[in-house]
């Protein structure tokens, strides 16, 4: 196995922008912040920021015209590289130039642009993203601030009506933040026009709070304590009428509103389209943080002991933690989905390099992009949470120090799966993406097409109900008889990759037919029964939309495979792609026997697969952390014995 | 219903502990510690552990010939009303009278418990258990400090040979501790004699550290910062000869051995058995806390709003967030876990009361609650951090607030799935000491009933393997034609108390027998074979504990059901019990499908089940949060609106 060629396959397209990251980024950065009050644990962060403002990565998101790099991509890699540095470092930076830099340069046109990409991009002027309230985090479209024209001033009047719309949660607002990017209800005349954007002037250049502006500070937090959150409250605060940002909507001086978007809810989706990178961002980081964590507790695992073999007393050497098949099972399966939500990250990065530099108005692309975003965010963050906290049990009582680094990736984590969208109101939203997409396609079927659909479905559910499909299983192939006993056969095909395709596909597809037959039956009652057939489709539309996801990382981990010029290194990331499917699989099998897709034995089966394959891939742990890019000197925890000084891109951990 | 039986039920034997815990304890102890430097946190928790000291509760586990009170049941009650208030005070009061003091009771003789049970008890003395070695934590047999007589001085010399025997995260001893209960192995001439405890002084009484002696301070953890946990180093320590607690082991002034217990083995496991009190404090402060996340992020859920109802955008009422199933998903089968482990908790600790205050020599019955309270902790402590964690993300961005608790529950409770025994490692003892059992029933058996249970064993591999046995299942009853559609007669059959019983009494001694015909196969090859397939059978291990534990608990949970004195109750508790039962069982329910124990439809009449239970259920929250008996006032969140002062008995949460 060349390790050359699998660090050029997991570095992928903007390998450049990794290895400057790596070589600005010094170790001590990496490590955990011990003992600091949070005030200077705050000052730290900002400096650091200053320092990467300093290092000119954070201009490749932003247009060349205003100094920037016209590079989405490269923007993207550089916050997911944060996620291996530090969560507070990487909020703070994504605050300032994916949230604020981010709205300002898609909800704003040229003036703003002008006057304020620069200083964003050099940290001059820190801001905020002044969305969520108190009172409606995940529901946007209710906010209710209100930004109300005052046609004889040519002025907005931005005023907090009561407690629960006061800005809550905004990053940069406690302490740095200059300028808010604030989404108000626009109101001109009788009309409310939905949400839009303004810039609203926070402090003073001496800190100062603006007159008619409140801040308070959101205090101590379960983690990432070195960014000040705080809560904003606007006293009929007067801006400019060109503090609106005014993109798809416009007010002409005597308060006529104007929209290239006459449709007041696509608009209002076309805005908040608009700000896909943040979420993309946020997955990419979240899978970082997992995958460094993972690096320090394998590396831990390959060092320490624990208890003596069996029968063994007499040369009294002891078993390495990471020979005990209970412990690669916490953690290979684990390292195999970090391998491939790498691969769904690089390809969801290159699509929206694409689409966004291309600047195409292809409306279902983007639609698309949004939800494969939105999806993949909740994902990555809940692998992360789970993925971290094993690493901490899997480190025992070391794993709580935090030398040792885990608890603090831990806490700074945890918020990743509420934030930047909840991911239980993001997956309902790609479910509802896809009956959308389903409905389209399935309206077009004629209709025999559609008798044919029907018929299939009939099939399927006597084959359930009947517990036959156990025994048929028609698309696996795999045979509860002979089979399934564990033949070098079955296991074969187990790790097939047509037949893994085909399982994930098979699971989306009759995850979303038999949920938009639920819901097309719940449309006939009144509203308290649509909405309790709605409630009890929740959970459903939860599995589709993580159906959904699974299947498009597997398409990228499998592209990814094909891309590798090494055979060595396409077999070990064959074995890991395998790695990953059998334990989702095995994860989800109780569905799998439900719906007949795995018979019993095929079932043990894949358990006795992902059993061999961490024995297996247990003897290439070492190369495949170092796979993961993360140099040894940044894995920053006591036990990896890896906080001595030295060159980032010296020496990657593994 | 009738809130105070259920009260009644909940609070159990010791109410009278609870409710003075409960009158003795200031809300203001239960909220977090926010911004708080780690000296004045530690010196905090000191406090308030000598006021408890003051009110008298810790002498409840000691000898009343000493001042104490001969009540074991009422100390574990107090250690578990304690993980309702903080478990940094917890932590620290189980140190000092459940560690420190335990072991003085149980390992010493009467010179010991004279001299040092009474300052024990009101903290003059404050002391250590140091046992866990920086490389050795779970396997305690094989320390490496060393205690070696030296009979011209009748003295032990307790030495730390290097620094991985150095005694590690032991808890008081990087500020407050004055003597310490130390493990190390005992030598006399040339003899070892394996591990025994000394009471080694550590501090004199101005707290300067003692000749020979280095401790060195952990430093910042991931949470329990208020507890002083410390690394400590013995160079050439000189104690005289009556510092060894000598109840299981005692040398004579010429150097002489002697033990009223011959087998090496035997004896080590017995004095580590004399400190079960420990696991069993440890899970039951973990199940408390767990209790409080839900007891706030129902109460949250309850008030909380976020989307408007579908199609009712015109009356602007938002839906509470706990009627989304979802959410109901999220909080309400923990729920049910955690009422179950609550009646698990009480069933063992009246036993240990039993057990320890009888005095009867039962070796078997120690043995069976050593076995029990190892698996409890291990189950009680895993739901603890996956509850909070989920309460954490069920409030969303308020949950990450500090002032919301909810954090410093999940940092602080999450060392309690890896101190006192890592849980992989305690379930794994579990699962041996059930092989052993089994072994001894399996012996006693006849030919002729030897045969019979290998013919029975025979037909149900041979079910398996043809996948019949989900058609037939005999058990259940459950049938896939007609019935498993949801029909009522399915959902009754589910909610049969008789049928869950069988279902987790099958899964336990089918994965035993199983687990047992594995071994016996594997004891035939060479070490590295035996190593091999031992390992091999680790995940099986786990199982076969976990089903064992689930077993034990709804037995618990199904005896208390039964002691219900009002109808109402009764009815609530046991809906509340079917839904840990099938919620359970849906999560395993890749296995029964895999072992022909549920039916593809039965599997999913399952998951029907418990959404309607979580509907069912949702109307009493109320009176379940008041059920779990944490005062409102304790509940230390903002977002309960509980932070007022008040008397802690006055009201319970919900």
């Amino acid at each position: 196995m060349d390790e050359q060629d699998l660090r050029r396959v997991m570095d992928g397209r903007w390998a450049d922008v990794r290895e400057a990251v790596r070589r600005q980024v010094p170790p001590e950065w990496c490590r955990p912040a011990l003992d600091l009050d949070r005030e200077s644990h705050r000052r730290q962060v900002l400096e650091r920021t200053r320092s990467l403002a300093a290092g000119g990565l954070p201009a490749a998101g932003f247009e060349r015209a205003y100094g920037g790099q016209d590079d989405i991509g490269g923007s993207l890699t550089f916050f997911e590289m944060l996620g291996h540095v530090d969560l507070n470092l990487m909020v703070k930076a994504g605050v300032q130039w994916g949230l604020f830099g981010g709205a300002l340069q898609a909800l704003g046109t040229e003036r703003h642009h002008r006057r304020y990409l620069g200083p964003t991009m050099s940290l001059e002027l820190p801001g905020c993203f002044a969305m969520t309230e108190t009172g409606h985090g995940s529901d946007v479209q209710s906010l209710r601030t209100t930004a109300t024209y005052d046609p004889a001033a040519g002025e907005f009047v931005v005023h907090t009506p009561d407690d629960a719309a006061r800005k809550d949660y905004i990053g940069n607002a406690a302490r740095d933040g200059r300028v808010a990017v604030v989404f108000a209800r626009l109101l001109t005349g009788d009309e409310d026009h939905g949400v839009h954007a303004l810039v609203v002037p926070l402090r003073d250049e001496h800190g100062r709070t603006c007159p008619g502006v409140r801040i308070e500070d959101c205090g101590h937090k379960g983690g990432l304590n070195g960014v000040d959150n705080g809560r904003i409250w606007f006293d009929r605060v007067r801006v400019p009428r060109d503090a609106l940002l005014d993109r798809y909507g416009a007010v002409a001086e005597d308060g006529t509103y104007s929209s290239p978007i006459e449709n007041g809810s696509k608009r209002f989706f076309t805005m908040l389209g608009a700000l896909v990178r943040g979420r993309v961002s946020v997955g990419g980081a979240a899978a970082s943080s997992a995958a460094s964590a993972l690096a320090i507790a394998l590396t831990y695992g390959e060092a320490r002991t624990q208890f003596r073999l069996p029968d063994r007393d007499s040369d009294g050497s002891e078993v390495t933690v990471l020979d005990y098949l209970a412990h690669q099972r916490r953690l290979l399966p684990r390292l195999a989905t970090s391998y491939a939500l790498r691969f769904a990250q690089a390809t969801i990065t290159a699509d929206l390099h694409e689409v966004q530099t291309g600047g195409t108005d292809d409306d279902a692309r983007q639609r698309e992009l949004e939800s494969r975003a939105a999806g993949l965010k909740a994902v990555s963050t809940w692998h992360a949470t789970s993925t971290i906290q094993a690493c901490r049990e899997a480190c025992g009582g070391a794993g709580y120090l935090s030398v040792n680094r885990l608890t603090q990736l831990k806490a700074d984590s945890d918020v990743f799966t509420t934030f930047e969208g909840d991911n239980t109101v993001l997956l309902q939203l790609v479910a509802k993406a896809m009956l959308t997409e389903y409905r389209d396609h399935f309206g077009e079927l004629d209709t025999r097409g559609t008798v044919r659909f029907l018929a299939d479905q009939v099939v399927e559910s006597v084959l359930e109900r009947t517990g036959a499909r156990g025994i048929v299983d028609r698309l696996a192939g795999m045979t509860s008889g002979a089979g399934g006993d564990g033949s070098d056969e079955d296991q074969g095909r187990l790790r097939d990759r047509t037949w893994q395709r085909a399982m994930f596909t098979w699971r989306e597809q009759h995850l979303l037919a038999s949920l938009a037959r639920r819901l097309r039956r719940a449309g006939t009652g009144d509203d308290a029964d649509a909405f309790d057939a709605v409630n009890r489709a929740q959970g459903h539309m939860l599995r589709v939309a993580e159906a959904h996801v699974h299947r498009l990382v597997l398409e990228a981990f499998t592209s990814a495979v094909e891309d590798c010029r090494d055979e060595g290194t396409a077999r070990l990331l064959g074995a890991v792609c395998d790695l990953y499917v059998l334990s989702e699989i095995e994860g989800d099998r109780g569905w799998f026997l439900e719906h007949g897709r795995l018979t019993p034995a095929a079932s043990k089966a894949v358990t006795r697969a992902v059993d061999d394959l961490c024995r297996e891939l247990r003897q290439h742990v070492g190369s495949l952390v170092a796979g993961l890019g993360v140099p040894t000197s940044w894995l920053g925890a006591e036990i990896t014995g890896a906080s001595a000084p030295g060159s980032a891109t010296a020496r990657m951990a593994g």
